[in-house]
């Protein structure tokens, strides 16, 4: 991230910043962990609050529980605000709005009392949930995964919109042939049924009742059973181009400048420098040699 | 595409056949946009005017939009035979019966009342954005993917054979065991029940009763679970050959014979002699310079 | 196929064996063209056959096709035998035993009534369309697949054995945790259901009940979901593994006889010998000139 | 595993402590193959006894039968305690907790009647079967799957994570959609449903029932149809290198510093020179022998 401090800030202001937003010290490392574990904690009271059971028993310790978080959570964002030099770019970005969202619903919640409007409420309380959210930015993998992504993306695209065409294909077919009664009642019910069939998922709330609809379903079933391997493919070559591109140096030619050689590479691909600086070209040794022989 | 315009064509002509058939000009990325976006919306038109309740309270809008859409394609139709020397071999070619495919319904649905079982073909439309697709950059993408697929065909169609094969053993064994009170009523459709269990769908509309038969179904779900492998494995395997082959040269390094250089590669990785002979290295360029200077 | 014929053995014997036991020449061809069909429509019709409605009208039919297939089969099995050498063998061999198999059920059937429960054995003759398979080219696609399992045998086995130790405790576990009310009425029973579940098939006949068992549950789906990654990575690396060694020649060195060289290797690697014949070591040259030179 | 022995151990508690430990005799492999077949029968011996009508037939044999496994697995447990110098290290370790397990509650169950509920603690005895396979050649090939899954560990768990995260926003989504009567009741029950539809498992047991509840499940079996690719892709890129890594020295050429030389090279696949630097190029002996002779 690249919120940066004035030079001039004050010593907290310095310290909180490296501890908040930072990881690479023990005590930015500590309040990670204490912030994971205060986020999977909220989620859980919330999940468990929508279990009608637990709320009737445990509803009051679920409710104070939640004024804690609340208070813990705009408490960290407060600090957060308060050690940033431009507050306002931090709640513009992402992570900024994900971080509002954890904190705003539950103060709605909190205050405006559920007599009126309780389906809003009930949005608000569930809105919470978008919380975990934040666990993203403990997340540094990814970047691997979404280079391979990112390499795959317009094969992605591609695959979806065959998948799309297929499955739109099928369930006008389908709509066509099987009556309504089998729960084929619109073409876009047939797509929830098409596509419920070829990603395997198999519900069967809606299942061919003629031999001809489960003829043409077996034909569908064996089409996304086998159709995966497509972009499990594309994304396995994807992601070992990524690694292999590890063997790629970093180090621009000293001639040149082209700045992807093989790491074994010893003259650049580009002009023939000698990419190897440390030690000769056995080029010029030979010529050093003629040199001296005559 | 090989539609070509005389040479004398006039300007109008040779204008509207850029826009139209290409799609590397603004004038023809936006036609291809719109495109898209009216060949959404008549999809959408139909799948909506498939659903009762929108039928009933929107069914004259869609009567209109159908007009509208049928017009429009029909228009684009005419411009685009108008603006090809030879439209017949346009019209024969699959892009032009899908066009024509796109307009001859939505006029047949329009004038003969309760042609309603037309959907099917009206929805064939759909097909049409291949066409954009194939015009926009997603060719190179397509072409990978066709290409690994040219190469697997034979192992895609080996498998499907040794599919099938086990799918009609497994089928006939079950309808000996299962009774069929449990769905099993004929070997037809222990075959459906076997391509729903293979493929892991698993619908649950047929289901073993006996304990024989959940023991075989348990053999069979295994081998549906891990034979996927297969495809995946042979398909990843040609994705990656098919990548690979197209960052290598296949031409050998006039110095040391090294045969393996990337395509950009301009001096050989290994002894770094100039690896392009039609032109000359300018390293020796540069040598000739210092040999005239003295 | 080794059935050799004698060296002294009559024209007709020998153009039949060409023609019945090989696929090279447009006659062998047409026979097993001939015979595909044959067998899929003798497939068909035990299959057709099997459905009431279908047996009811068409069951005359279908009675002399069956009798005209046994007859064909029968007359092919005999010439088949009639053109090889030791035909003992060949009918002790996988596809002799086969082709008997094919054969014998459609007699007992036609002969001795009522012996419905032969359908598993007649529709074992879908089998001998991999005797075809086999003979077409799809042995090298065929051969390369097999290469790869074959190497990934051990750890497919172990991938059997772990799921079937999962599937076991967790069985156990489920049928301890839910009630025989839920289908979970014994640990064989409970392994179906985690079989069910864990290959992601989820017919939903036999469903978790309680709130512990669904957790549990989502463990397993869990695990089903992504422990597929296992095998299919596996086979995939090893497919790989196969094409690439299609990169190894099989010429042997002329020094050592070591014969699994890179098809680019210059230098035999076990040895140093050089490799190509057809020209001469460069370091020999070097060592001429050498000579020459003093 | 080091467990070792005295030096002055007695020659029958080094017999034993090979065969039982070790799996590299034929004596040793026949203890391996009998102790396998014993916990498989001891292992089906409690799946049949958990069904009723096997447990009320055969009652009494499986009673018998599982005091001939616990004196067998007691008296095994013995040998291999009285065998060792340190037992306590290996009772304490993985394999000697399992096999404690694997006899303990046999015991509780046949001395303690109605120790029923112990039968989940009685089947991980199934465990057992690790240890052999582990003692077998499986060894390579679960080291190779262990690696690649120590490589891939951090972005399996970011994989799990992402789905976690999907799951529980997808649930809580459905929670505020759907209705209670549909199965929505809580937003855990939601979450079982979400990854019910996620892995593709797709019971049926709690389905959407409104248009938008059916169109948000279509989004989400989409995602979890195609975002398996993920973890397929890293396992097979990981696997490949496992395997790739196992057959390249890292040591440099010599001659021309080529340094990627499969293991069994002895020379230089570029420049022929000698690989093993602590012995003598046999080459140069030849020569060494030449230039004696005259």
């Amino acid at each position: 991230m690249s919120f940066q401090l004035s030079p001039g800030a004050e010593g907290l202001r310095t310290r909180l910043f490296h501890i908040i937003f930072e990881s690479d010290t023990p005590g930015a490392k500590a309040f990670d962990i204490a912030l994971i574990i205060a986020i999977l904690i909220s989620v859980a009271v919330i999940l468990l609050d929508s279990v009608d059971a637990y709320a009737e028993r445990f509803g009051h310790i679920f409710f104070y529980l939640e004024w804690a978080f609340a208070l813990i959570f705009s408490l960290e964002l407060a600090v957060r605000i308060y050690c940033l030099e431009r507050p306002t770019i931090y709640l513009k970005s992402f992570y900024g709005i994900v971080d509002v969202i954890a904190i705003l619903p539950a103060w709605l919640v909190l205050l405006v009392p559920g007599a009126h409007g309780l389906v809003i409420v009930r949005i608000l309380r569930v809105l919470r949930i978008f919380r975990i959210l934040r666990l993203m930015e403990f997340i540094g993998e990814g970047r691997l995964l979404l280079d391979a992504l990112k390499r795959s993306l317009r094969q992605i695209l591609l695959f979806f919109s065959s998948i799309l065409m297929v499955v739109t294909l099928f369930a006008a077919l389908m709509y066509t042939i099987e009556s309504p009664e089998a729960g084929f009642t619109s073409i876009p019910m047939s797509m929830y049924w098409a596509i419920v069939s070829m990603t395997t998922v198999g519900y069967g709330d809606i299942v061919p009742a003629t031999s001809l609809g489960k003829a043409i379903t077996m034909i569908l079933m064996l089409m996304g059973y086998s159709i995966i391997a497509v972009p499990t493919g594309v994304f396995s070559a994807q992601v070992i181009r990524s690694i292999r591109e590890d063997r790629y140096s970093e180090e621009a030619c000293p001639g040149c400048g082209h700045d992807r050689h093989e790491k074994r590479a010893r003259y650049c691909l580009r002009c023939g420098t000698w990419l190897d600086e440390d030690s000769e070209d056995p080029r010029k040794k030979d010529e050093h040699k003629n040199e001296k022989r005559p």
